[in-house]
């Protein structure tokens, strides 16, 4: 999505370690303008998907998911993210491991907001490893339903998550896919 | 906001110890369309207000405070909850206790993001004692810049932290005020 793409060229900061800093307009502060452009755009490609949910991790990942959920009329959900595993309820889980906090979350839904005929949409702004999107894959298939892919902001291709994924058949919507990014800030987008 | 109360009425569950439980579509399952009525009644009420930017702290405020920034053209810039100190750069924090988790959190937003010309309106899915948004206040003047005031999709009414910012002077709009809530579920609003 050209516009995304011009924006991180705009903005976006390389750092040391391969971190992309896009806090300007995407998870800091939020430019919820250009939110809803790809919200409309994930709506767009999962039109004939029969989505009935769209599904993200707080908290970074709620804006996207926020506007797709909208663009597509079905309600949005949101996991919850904790350091232990003390969660009361009847509940979905999951173990991510965070490769930036270097440290394993679980990932929890109350099993009242998933539906065994439920077709959900996994949202994020990020897709590097590609740990959350399996945590939340598998939340997804704990409760019976079926993931009808994932929409994503940026994606850091150089990680091979999001093409793994594609090759275990997952529809992978990446609104920016950097194959490239060198110390000196030169940034490389994957033709899509 | 009578759609709010009606929602609230048919969904809303109470707890033992003055819990609301609106996960159903405030909060864990969200519901995007009635979150951006809210925003839209924020954006009128704060119309001539001259608000820059809507400040929200992670996680659950991002929703309101994405639609209320979207209805009124501007940024939204969301604080982060650490629960230590240990925070790089240049940043802007305060301590919040939380009653909910009995915890003193401490919230952030990067320096870069709030500037001292800025008018901002704060945004929060709960407002009970008020600690977040005096919070958030703090942080907003210690970059110098003013707070227009608050939007609120819930206020607990029973427990003053709306009333007391109100009579320190500060515009606070809350969708819903909760005035009374008992064990056996039934819920009293006040009249606005």
């Amino acid at each position: 999505m050209k516009a995304l793409e011009d924006r991180i060229l705009k903005e976006g900061v390389v750092l040391p370690g391969q971190v992309l800093k896009v806090g300007s307009f995407l998870n800091q502060k939020v430019d919820t303008s250009l939110m809803m452009l790809m919200g409309q755009e994930a709506a767009r490609v999962f039109a004939q998907d029969g989505v009935t949910k769209v599904l993200t991790v707080e908290a970074s990942g709620i804006p996207l998911a926020f506007a797709t959920a909208n663009a597509m009329g079905v309600p949005l959900v949101i996991a919850k993210k904790h350091k232990s595993a003390n969660v009361s309820g009847e509940v979905l889980k999951a173990p991510v491991y965070s490769y930036t906090h270097k440290q394993t979350y679980e990932i929890v839904v109350s099993k009242d907001y998933i539906d065994s005929d439920d077709v959900v949409l996994i949202a994020d702004d990020f897709l590097a490893t590609g740990n959350a999107l399996m945590g939340l894959t598998d939340i997804v298939h704990q409760q019976g339903a079926r993931v009808a892919g994932a929409a994503i902001a940026i994606e850091k291709g150089f990680q091979k998550g999001g093409d793994t994924l594609r090759e275990k058949g997952m529809k992978v919507l990446s609104m920016a896919i950097v194959d490239e990014m060198t110390d000196d800030g030169r940034i490389a987008f994957r033709k899509q």
